[in-house]
């Protein structure tokens, strides 16, 4: 039986065309194992899957006729607009119509509605959003990027293991290392979350946890998995991908007042692009919120045929992977469901 | 009369001849109107000045027999040693002897012996640190990237008080901008510490404030002063030093990948280092500690002799422009001493 991905054909800024191509390419690659279920207005989206000749691709589309606006309020959205791309791909997986969900829309509807239509998985008290960070060797994954401002020690602990989970089982990092996201390398280092967090990271089954890391350390690769609260990861990521638009500006004040010569502008500008690309959000294509009852995947709203084409692949993964099993395995260390 | 600023002979990684070097410069640079008293062994620094032929310049010795090595506890290491060179500056600060006080020794130590010995001004609840940044346009202050690392909402406010009279007076910003350090513009983001910082901060005499700032607006410098706790700056400041260092290697491995000549390396390289010194600290000589009764600056370990220079000028400025005074009233707002 096919692993079976909804996507959400009205997600992102270049909605639903960019999400259709994405989708073709993806069933063209990935052949019968994977099953793409294609959630918007059914009378815009078939005539575009039959413009790109889909017919005989692993494609069908799940009619949601409500669209919610990149602009709009996520609480309401949800409540005002029930049979929405989102709400309909998500109740596809409560269903079990579905097997994960995709989605490149409003960040926020699709965390919030993964919450409420979902659930948690048993014993998650928080889920959480995992962001990439380039590094020297790769790229190292921030948890938590989302909502989770305000976040307990325990839950840090959570965002490690789960965290850990995906780095084994999807991206194939063997024995991921933890780091614990501080002001000093230290034990006794940090705010009081830190301060916390630390001795239960120390003792925390199912992870390699390798101490404090500082903010110089996380693009040295320091640890494969870094651990913050929301609010710090929010910060740190977006500060990342200024780098890749902000340090090519200054390179190019530079190369101005240096007066460079054509040439030389050439080789600055095709180094500077291998080394952007690594900053591109659209070359891992999307990130999963682990802790939810079910495989969701949330892109970029900027995203490109390519990247929702890796959001489904990734999304398959989620699946086969059994990744949700595995961290609701982890919560329950005892053996005593929360 | 003089300004006159105690430097700490023995701070700094090149200690202490990079530091007699950077005060014969800055004595030759600044004349008679400012006094160095240079805090340190005089038995050793007294001989180093004869080397460089300082005889005719307005700097003397105080002398100060005990070390503190950069590795030891900044704790124990001002009770064990009273005579150290940190010690002695400072405690010609409070005596009156001394305007300023200058060091680029152990961060820690000199933050935490500033606050013993000259105490905080009158209102100020916690002393901070600035940190650069730099932007598209030239660089933002961060504050806090010290050791308040949990702060209260009226702390930042009390932070972006200080920052922007020093941005004010001392790097002669016009109404400098405030911005709160958050996850997204609305006012209703963040965390607890955000959201009850939010509205005190629209309502604080003495500043500019324009709302919450996200972490990819501060290289577009969107704000003059980056309001933040102790925690979040640390963390900024770090991955942001690291730029300068991580991107270059990022950059260098994509050269070698694309076999790039000679010439064209070379280009790179230039461009590259006209952008890589406006994350160098040493352009910016040392940050103010801002809140202590007295005017300190706080510099790197590695600070070079220019950086020494930079930073007894700044302190010089921080003493003529009244930082701590201002700063003092600024506290009082209604009159009433806290």
């Amino acid at each position: 039986m096919p692993v079976r991905v909804a996507v959400d054909a009205m997600g992102g800024d270049h909605a639903p065309a960019v999400v259709v191509d994405g989708c073709v390419e993806a069933a063209r690659a990935l052949g019968p194992d994977v099953e793409i279920l294609l959630a918007g207005p059914a009378g815009d989206i078939e005539p575009m899957l039959r413009e790109r000749d889909a017919g005989g691709l692993s494609i069908r589309v799940l009619d949601a006729p409500d669209v919610i606006a990149m602009a709009e309020s996520p609480s309401t959205a949800l409540k005002s607009k029930p049979r929405s791309s989102i709400h309909v791909g998500l109740a596809a997986c409560r269903s079990g119509e579905a097997d994960a969900f995709v989605s490149a829309g409003n960040t926020g509807a699709v965390l919030a509605a993964s919450v409420v239509v979902l659930g948690r998985l048993a014993g998650v008290s928080r889920p959480a959003i995992i962001g990439y960070y380039p590094t020297i060797r790769s790229f190292a994954l921030v948890i938590d990027v989302g909502t989770n401002v305000d976040c307990k020690p325990e839950q840090l602990v959570q965002f490690a293991q789960m965290a850990s989970i995906y780095a084994e089982r999807v991206l194939h990092r063997e024995h991921p290392v933890v780091g614990l996201m501080n002001v000093g390398e230290e034990p006794g280092k940090g705010n009081d979350q830190a301060k916390a967090a630390y001795p239960l990271l120390e003792s925390a089954p199912g992870i390699r946890f390798r101490g404090n890391i500082e903010g110089r350390d996380i693009m040295q690769h320091a640890a494969d998995v870094v651990v913050c609260d929301g609010f710090v990861g929010n910060i740190m990521l977006k500060l990342g991908e200024s780098i890749a638009t902000e340090v090519p500006r200054m390179i190019a004040g530079e190369m101005a007042r240096q007066q460079m010569s054509e040439e030389e502008k050439a080789a600055v500008v095709r180094a500077l692009k291998g080394v952007a690309s690594r900053f591109d959000y659209q070359e891992y294509g999307g990130v999963p919120l682990l802790g939810v009852n079910g495989n969701v995947i949330i892109g970029h709203g900027g995203s490109s045929a390519r990247a929702i084409r890796r959001m489904v692949e990734v999304a398959a993964d989620l699946v086969r992977e059994d990744v949700a099993g595995l961290i609701t395995a982890a919560m329950q260390p005892s053996g005593t469901p929360a």
